[in-house]
């Protein structure tokens, strides 16, 4: 078998960390890999705008500064993209489809925003397209939603969606610090980029749910239109309430889907202690599934990195090469996660309860016309916090509410907002049913 | 579209519970599945030895009595093996392949007991072979391991495999009963059957633990050859010590693997509290993998179920059929996951540490005969724990060992479980490391 098994040459176009991660693998589990897809998987282009040096380049590659080149070479088979964005990289991916090379790609910016149109044009080429790196690294979910559930009717699709946020929180939680000590130190560390914004305001964990969405419920999901909030206000005076209500707080991307239609949403959550979403620690990542048949689901790991981001790249690749390799002609996603449900993106969210932080600077007569404000727009306190020993000057206290949907709930907010009793807008937490 | 698509005929053998889900939901969501897959599914004859009343024939289906014929109709493109056991089963599941049909079955005692040749004989034939639901009812973990994890090297495959032996160990913690009278209540609510056996004493679990070490190492494994106890001899004495050791209990099947091969096990173990394997509640299951790139994965639902298994089962219809009306050759585990690792099951699993429960007639002088035992097998006494207010007359107290292997410390149980100290065999939990 080994001497006639075909080889399949892979164009890496951003040869960046996980890049070169899916190189070292095939370098070292190269045997392993062959014997499983039926393919000798091997790196024939790398590319990178940066120049490359001699000892970067895998074994009988060539390196290139051009993209176009890694879509264009004729010693390359399959496409992969890891250079991130949504410029450059659409022309490469859709160039790379066009000269009728397969397509895989981790990066959910591309997706979110292109994802349909490169889904189309893949179809039209009939040529597979692969993904499962773009949304949670190394586990599994995009299988688990495209062909595990795919016979059963999804209720919700939920989770953990960026690793940094989670690892920030945790941090925040454990220690009792500060948002941004902890980014500092995140950074220092590596866990966080210098401009933390796609990861702290959620920017990125939005962009993999459109992803989810658009797979789970066959929905058309514009990225931008989802109401996303990150957790750049969170301070430790939330982690003190949040253990006071045996709490903890995690950044979660929600799609529900009921009969009014599709709520897609982004914010800090106040979960239960002792619930699976509390945890998720660190770095990794949780996608939970509920289905009308298979109930709840949950799929658990590392988010990022480019070792487990590099494992499920060489999924798709091995999936492809391994088609390819025997003459079949490859099915991955050949058309049946195009949208078909355009007109379900609802208005109408489910409706939960909230926890409201409120900063004041002195709680006397506040509370009044925060609970008439709150009464106005139809929304019942549930009850209201103080932790004692806190700063008295300026006074955070917690009012959690009876459920409201979220449009509501920042109606209420605004006009809260909108008057002197608060000294810092109030911070909303959905709190977990 | 529509117009021209094909239709996929399945025959059902073995309508019982997974069977009628199965017709339920192509009946009900058929025209998702049929936009998804891009083919119609049918069932078009169904199988049961005993008499099929007319109102549970699915609408357009045939109802028949002998396997055979499900086997070798002309009607039947794919055949769904729900029949269980291993006898008719396997006999009809070569037939079907012989006969030059896809095969997915549900069915772990089959394939723990003859994937291999079935394997081997679908290859020969040039057909998939599906089996996500033969593992951990509707989470897909089959695909986890076989698609999404392929190009990683994996060092444990373990987990909760078992939702009945859950339901009954995390009744007797909640309730502090005891087995029986769990086991009882189990049986009356219908989460246990009236012969208990293959959940209770670890087999069901054991069998798909053969099925995943299978697929995760490529090692040929014969499931009687893991060692495996079950949940019967604990009692709420034992919750009562785990509790104080702020620890569950969980019936967890594994697969590990070292420089020294793989060690394969069935047991109960104790679990820390606040571990992932503790939140695993009821009838769910969990199962965890751990890659050298991906490091630790959880895929976590409900572990059975007719609905959730049919699921399950129709994911692999659903990707089998979508190949065979498109035209397309179905890749499903052709061939990638044959043994190849023959040698490798070993002799020498990891040291752990246990928990030793034992029965004594009276501790003076007990404790010093049993940590002689211990000593002679070169086993280290961690520390001994006596609930206060036991009952004096069989007084069962605990005692946790420094790390050892399975077999050495089974040795020392065996040794000790020899002499007149101790009233009841010891049993012995694997402490999570």
């Amino acid at each position: 078998m080994a001497e006639r098994m075909k080889t399949v040459r892979i164009g890496i176009a951003g040869l960046g960390t996980v890049g070169h991660a899916v190189a070292a693998i095939l370098q070292s589990h190269g045997h392993d890999i062959a014997q499983r897809c039926g393919a000798h998987v091997k790196v024939s282009v790398v590319c990178r705008r940066s120049t490359i040096a001699a000892a970067e380049i895998p074994e009988g590659a060539e390196a290139v500064q051009d993209w176009r080149q890694v879509a264009e070479s004729p010693n390359v088979d399959l496409v992969v993209e890891t250079m991130g964005g949504t410029g450059a990289a659409r022309e490469l991916a859709v160039a790379a489809l066009e000269h009728g090379k397969p397509l895989i790609t981790a990066n959910k910016n591309l997706l979110a925003a292109h994802g349909e149109q490169l889904m189309r044009l893949a179809n039209q080429q009939n040529l597979p397209l692969g993904f499962e790196a773009a949304v949670a690294g190394g586990i599994p979910v995009i299988r688990a939603i495209a062909e595990g559930t795919a016979a059963d009717r999804l209720r919700a699709v939920y989770g953990i969606l960026n690793g940094t946020a989670n690892y920030i929180l945790t941090r925040m939680e454990a220690e009792g610090a500060e948002f941004d000590a902890v980014l500092q130190e995140a950074q220092r560390l590596g866990y966080a980029e210098a401009n933390p914004a796609a990861d702290v305001d959620g920017i990125d964990a939005r962009d993999k749910l459109a992803i989810l969405a658009r797979l789970a419920f066959g929905a058309r999901v514009l990225p931008t239109s989802i109401p996303t909030s990150g957790i750049r206000g969170l301070g430790a005076v939330d982690m003190t309430y949040a253990r006071q209500l045996r709490s903890v707080i995690r950044l979660v991307g929600a799609a529900e889907y009921s009969e009014s239609g599709l709520a897609l949403s982004v914010r800090p959550w106040l979960v239960d202690q002792r619930s699976m979403l509390a945890k998720v620690e660190g770095v990794n990542n949780a996608v939970f599934v509920e289905g009308e048949r298979v109930g709840t689901q949950m799929f658990y790991g590392r988010g990022a990195g480019g070792d487990a981001t590099a494992v499920a790249v060489l999924s798709d690749v091995m999936e492809i090469a391994g088609d390819w390799a025997a003459g079949r002609t490859s099915a991955k996603f050949a058309g049946g996660f195009l949208p078909t449900r355009d007109l379900l993106l609802c208005r109408v969210p489910p409706a939960v309860r909230w926890y409201l932080r409120l900063v004041i600077r002195d709680r006397t007569g506040v509370l009044a016309r925060v609970a008439l404000i709150l009464a106005e727009h139809g929304i019942n306190i549930d009850f209201v916090l103080q932790q004692p020993g806190m700063n008295k000057e300026q006074l955070p206290f917690v009012i959690t509410v009876e459920p409201v949907s979220e449009p509501d709930l920042m109606r209420a907010v605004a006009a809260i907002n909108a008057t002197d009793a608060v000294l810092e807008p109030v911070l909303p937490l959905r709190m977990q049913a």
